[in-house]
């Protein structure tokens, strides 16, 4: 039986709005046809969000057509089928067989395609950035008539201003973030591993709130005492004890949508130090959430955190933030004092306080997921703003 | 305070035998310089596991020095120092003012590590696969009297075969798998939702077993009745009935490696359909296992597999599993009838009889992780070989 289609993310008409703004970014720079790679640009173009590793797929995008076409491997066509609302024809699938084969793989369909509908010799998009070179080679080779424009970054761009309905996906993410934040409030403890922690923390996640689950894994990052000032790094199988400083970084997701968000734990009476560095980091906090408004610069607030930052004897060299949507991170626009982005209605940003850099082996985070609104800042996580000071004697 | 070095997944002679055969395979091409930039490569030779999404980080092999040098941003040393075997002064970090800096990245940092290290004008290995477009030419335009060679896929093929150490870990990965497997039988029932059965499984895939933590999730994949032919889609808020199929796939993770396994349960009684396909998947994925030992190719194994079915009347389009090791799949061998690659003990296999493509709307998945012997196979994932039927009563 053929598959039917699931319920979608989003009506066919906010897919449209968004192929309209990339076909208008498409006539801007003189193409016919663009080739998307990019995992969460397809999402964002047609609601697909399974992902299978490093297998090729495309959203080919024809300025002569309403629709795109999307292109991955026979076995997922039911999957894209099911959820996006492309209709059956627009889903195409390649052999089996050019899975892991060195010699011709599916980015050969890719290519056959605009042969097939006379885009071979047009200007063609490609996002150079989110390809391999032996593929770019291969896309090279394989167009000699075609007049390639390096399309790099121009979605993400388009993708930094969400519509309201992405904002509404945004919150209940941010909901399932809290969910989870006070779960970990709720679990720590001497004498529990960090690894049982995420454990509960992930189970939330993924659980949701409000009826609403969690529709993916964002990873979590959490370390505890001694090694705070590790960035990036997974749990751990040590147990917490009285007096671990926990940092911990998690995000919740409602189709794609990520909202991510630090807080900082303290199993018994925190030190003077991890409290005189939390008021700092609040201080900082609540100067960017001043400063953010449409018209000001990602640079201005950068300055005015590190302006408390500093009035309280820190300093922070990573950024305080960064855009924020589909998948986590966008790369677009940073809270960096270089970054003279101008801030509009309805971009979103990790507004991040996190600072591994105190020293080696004192770090820590605090941060929230928010949207610029009409007239200043919307917090989109709500879970308290401050130091978790968790009972020693569990 | 400086960070403290932790636990290590390995003893350094064990990252110094796999250094020994990168270098070997270095002399054979004729280069002085490798630089490894793909995450899975870079936890193989430092025991770096951190994953700090698309942030530039390489591990830079000079053929006259015994220890590699680790590049990445500033505030990842703390994880890199605590984590790798790498003494403090061969983890080297870059300015945060890199990070999100379209003039100049991390990769410049690379690239004058090669220059400041005299192997600017030498040949330089590269894993072009790894790396976009723009990354590469920024290679070639800074190093115009380097001759580069493309190193793609070359350590990939060196982990294809594991030591007896990195067994061991996989073994651990694939008793957790195990144990998410029996988990999801507690837990699935008439009126659960999909995404609650995998809050369940994903808790016990991190809190481990024996004692043993997960260290990273790995992202499950399940799919219920009516959409068992959907292949790499994630969980749905929709509760599981009486008479639903769910094909469910899910890994254990230990220091990177993983074990992924696959089984398909049934909510009261199976169809004969779904019985019958059982039936013939299972005698293929027995073929696949009386056919695995050293000496034979991973040809010969699809062949014995698709033989197997065919007499069941079933046929399976899409490869019949694929190498395996740190972050899920291995981008070498793969049971294709076309890939002649011969068996060697070590080498380990997500032996994989999945078939989404049975009908668009009703798929199967049994599979096993297993290692080739010095004699035959051993199958790591223990977890019963069956259709689960469970009860619709709950």
């Amino acid at each position: 039986m053929p598959i039917t289609k699931g319920p979608q993310a989003f009506a066919k008409s906010e897919y449209l709005r968004r192929l309209a703004a990339v076909k208008s970014e498409m006539t801007r720079r003189d193409i016919d046809a663009l080739v998307v790679t990019d995992a969460a640009s397809i999402t964002y173009l047609t609601g697909y969000t399974a992902r299978a590793g490093a297998d090729p797929k495309g959203v080919m995008i024809s300025i002569r057509e309403e629709d795109p076409t999307i292109i991955l491997r026979k076995m997922d066509i039911p999957a894209a089928v099911h959820q996006t609302f492309l209709e059956r024809s627009k889903v195409i699938g390649y052999a089996e067989s050019l899975v892991g084969n060195p010699e011709k793989d599916g980015y050969d369909t890719l290519i056959d395609f605009l042969f097939d509908n006379g885009l071979a010799n047009r200007g063609v998009g490609l996002d150079m950035s989110a390809l391999s070179v032996p593929i770019a080679e291969k896309f090279r080779r394989r167009l000699p008539e075609a007049r390639i424009v390096d399309f790099t970054g121009a979605i993400g761009w388009i993708r930094t201003i969400k519509s309201d309905l992405e904002i509404a996906y945004m919150k209940e993410a941010a909901a399932i973030t809290d969910a989870g934040i006070m779960r970990a409030a709720e679990v720590m403890g001497p004498n529990v591993r960090e690894a049982d922690v995420i454990a509960e923390i992930v189970g939330t996640l993924v659980r949701g709130t409000d009826g609403k689950a969690g529709t993916w894994m964002a990873t979590p990052f959490l370390c505890s005492s001694p090694r705070t000032g590790t960035s990036h790094i997974m749990w751990s199988e040590d147990s917490l004890r009285s007096g671990s400083q926990i940092n911990l970084e998690i995000a919740g997701v409602r189709h794609g949508y990520t909202a991510p968000m630090c807080r900082t734990y303290s199993i018994g009476k925190p030190s003077d130090r991890l409290r005189r560095t939390h008021e700092a980091h609040l201080a900082g906090l609540e100067a960017g959430i001043s400063a953010i408004r449409p018209g000001t610069s990602c640079g201005d607030v950068a300055r005015a955190i590190h302006g408390a930052l500093k009035k309280h004897g820190f300093k922070k060299e990573s950024r305080c933030g960064y855009a924020i949507g589909i998948d986590w991170r966008e790369m677009t626009a940073s809270f960096n004092e270089t970054d003279e982005t101008e801030l509009k209605p309805n971009m979103t940003f990790h507004l991040h306080l996190g600072n591994w850099m105190i020293e080696e082996d004192f770090g820590y985070v605090i941060s929230e997921s928010i949207r610029v609104t009409d007239s200043g800042i919307e917090i989109l996580t709500k879970a308290p703003r401050k130091l978790f000071e968790l009972s020693d004697s569990k």
